[in-house]
């Protein structure tokens, strides 16, 4: 790449180095706008997000931001210091939602990076990040691990990077944080349509989410635009032609998004997401896909309160297949006998919620 | 349809039984962000809804939120439960505007079924049913009757059901709802641009719109999902692949909405949407469709007040035919003698608008 | 055109007389709604307007307005009587912001015919006109001189008009509007992350903004509508299927602020557009085109304050090639010996901001 003056490429595998702080720039005060473009292009129906009476009743202020246009915000914040040049993103891993965000807070985000590993080939080298999103009051509202692969500015020069750090498989029950204002004991499940408590969901039990939606190049930018993510995978379709895709990729977060708001349907009462524990995102989304959603649990977590318990979920979106009445498994067995995922998956997030208990 | 688990699958005509009353779950806070997105999605130039001045010298708060964009939030609100099986919209009517709803209000909506009628083939039915929107004071922002032809479960059991109600044709005049805070004397038509007033127009009289403006599939879907619509035919793509169209279908909303901001141009004073007397969604429309529309006059209402009087209208819109220039007609005889919509025609609208009269 | 009744055809160069004031209607509120999908639709990231601690930090009550937003809708408000029937934007010059913006305030504006020129055929002629956009308190918020080649509705009838003013190359220093409360002693640079001061920009200095962006139908069309532009060649696809493109146009306006956005990397601290002292549209930006820009440094302004100068710059656009790796000049010599735009080159635009000065 030519020079481009006082513009920013952004950085390499060898500008990352361990113990690295930082503080990202462009600050975000989210807004009511903001909630309705979620809405909007998510087709978000969780009450909490979306009547103030409700948030009210349950200890809230007033309609709270939704958890996962947190975690965009915050994630897309990261995105021109740590992710600019990354060949892929690996993976994220103990994803923990803080305090309530409200619209009028201004969210700013930290990231250390913990730990590098140089690929055996040398021209790329997975990094290690913490990234802590706060508001206007210094209180966190997100943390979490993610590791991607970068390019190397100088791929001939070996670095000997080799101090990657653990990645825990599930945020501990303990560490799961409920915000101290909420109160559940006047939820009522009118509001939120669900008739399925905590005690109701039994681990190996599976949810179909019955709809599908379809995405366009125009919603998906403007998500990530929304979110103030600038990869170019997602919108530079000039440059993408020569690509292997041919294409734009939907940001991967918005595939989350769509999915999780696909499964109100059999988890209304789910009134906040506390953790991600892992996810893969198996296949690339494009422009035209219909996604659709299913939800397995896989473990019902008592938290010493009388008023919820958190459900370790499973969501697994699907594009082009319906897994209700087509034949989509998680896995399959490829011809070279190695099992992958399925090729109509496209996501596998493993994630905790707060599940009010039957009263 | 298989087991789904906990997610819900829809009503069908078994479950629709009269005299149910059903309390939609996830009621909306309506905000700024909605409004923007109501202009952005519909070209909406009337300025009561974009302009505070203006509102608050008519003795409103603040600008108020749109009248059909509480029309499709409470719509939408009602079709999990309503018409998620519905085979099709087959009407509405009476359905009358209440009080002024102001960003910062929350709608929640109530659905009475009054009656039912099984179809001779025994496999459907049409069902009839009163929507009551409140807000958070239960105050009443609309109410409207809709008729609804449902699949059955059951297709081989009879019902017998043959209760269905009477529908008016037009909402009297007596029913038509101003909101105690509207003093019409203040009323500035510069700032609406508007030249005509209430004894300006004439039965008979027609007005071409002028504008015709393209909708986009991510238009139609943000629209749908902005109003919280989940009907499937607006956003399923993979399972309409295989329908009777082949593909996705605008939200009929979305298209009285487009018309009806069109109509801006010739109806600039029509202060309020007071009541729907009655609409027919003759063709579909698809992305890439441009809308045009029309309004004839149907009649002058006095509704004994100095400062303002009704105008009874049809609102028509027409796809990829211009009618101020094509030959687009409201009826055409088919080659069987028959009368029927021209297929340019997707949307013949009965209703009743608010219209300051001449000072 | 056949009769419309009561709706408005527009305006044509016989009706814009000159002398002839317009107070343009449909005022408009800006709220935070607007702000979101500006951002959504832009990628906008510059702080001052998404980042109230930010805004409040340099003496702004809270997060104020982008000041193209701000544009776009004075713009926008005048295409009902001024532009409707333009057969062409022929340019705009003395673009002055002025007073700053918050969600809240409503803008509206008003015109004032200045000169004419009837083309030598006859047909057609060029009208100059000053517009101010006010707020509610009728501080001025921007003006701006536009000329626009409008269709005569008697082409026949020569007008003899032949009054046009004069045109300024540049807003001069003395005519740059700061906000009053704007006070730069607190700005932080860790905020927008920008590392070059009003010192560091040479004249002749060329930034290539980095990214490219691709422009979607939903997108642009969404954008002119949340700006209540109601132009014609942004929407009526059925209508432009038989146009010289045959199909729709972005709205240029839109075009700019793309680029504006793309280029915060590189003019991260450029906390304010001052003015446009002019601009070029050289070719039609159409959906799917991705959209890369680069900027010059043309002159640095002393503003005899100590905070911060001034820097004028050129914004150039190009489509579907990237100016930093591929052959892409502003200018090319065709065939004919005569020098034009590169046929990539979309937007060429002189505009004015303000940088802090190093501390």
């Amino acid at each position: 790449m030519p020079a481009v003056g006082k513009a920013t490429a952004g950085n390499y595998f060898e500008d990352l180095v361990t113990g690295l702080e930082v503080e990202h720039a462009v600050p975000r005060t989210v807004t009511e706008g903001d909630q309705s473009l979620y809405i909007a292009l998510t087709a978000s129906r969780y009450p909490l997000h979306c009547d103030a009476e409700f948030a009210r009743a349950l200890g809230f202020r007033r309609e709270t931001v939704n958890d996962l246009l947190v975690f965009h915000i915050v994630f897309g914040n990261t995105v021109p210091d740590i992710s600019l040049n990354a060949i892929a993103n690996l993976g994220y891993a103990d994803v923990r939602f803080g305090c309530a965000v409200y619209p009028g807070d201004t969210l700013r985000s930290h990231t250390t990076v913990l730990g590098r590993r140089e690929s055996r080939s040398g021209d790329t080298g997975a990094v290690w990040v913490r990234t802590v999103g706060r508001n206007q009051r210094g209180e966190e509202v997100l943390s979490f691990l993610r590791w991607v692969l970068m390019a190397k500015r100088d791929p001939g020069t070996a670095s000997g990077a080799d101090d990657a750090p653990e990645t825990p498989d599930v945020v501990a029950a303990s560490d799961l944080a409920i915000p101290p204002e909420l109160d559940l004991t006047a939820f009522d499940p009118v509001v939120t349509g669900g008739r399925a408590w905590w005690e109701d969901y039994e681990p190996g039990e599976r949810i179909h989410h019955v709809e599908g939606v379809a995405i366009e190049e125009a919603e998906h930018q403007m998500a990530a635009r929304l979110y103030q993510n600038t990869a170019r995978a997602h919108f530079n379709a000039h440059a993408l032609a020569g690509s292997r895709f041919g294409r734009r990729v939907a940001y991967g977060g918005h595939v989350i998004s769509v999915a999780r708001e696909l499964s109100f349907n059999g988890l209304e009462n789910a009134v906040r997401v506390l953790a991600f524990n892992g996810g893969t995102h198996s296949s690339p989304t494009f422009a035209g896909d219909t996604i659709y959603a299913w939800t397995d649990v896989l473990e019902r977590i008592d938290l010493s309160r009388e008023d919820a318990g958190a459900l370790r979920l499973r969501l697994v979106a699907a594009k082009n297949a319906d897994p209700a009445t087509e034949d989509v498994t998680l896995r399959v067995t490829g011809d070279d006998g190695r099992e992958r995922y399925h090729p109509s998956v496209v996501l596998d997030l493993d994630y905790t919620v707060l599940m009010p208990k039957r009263r």
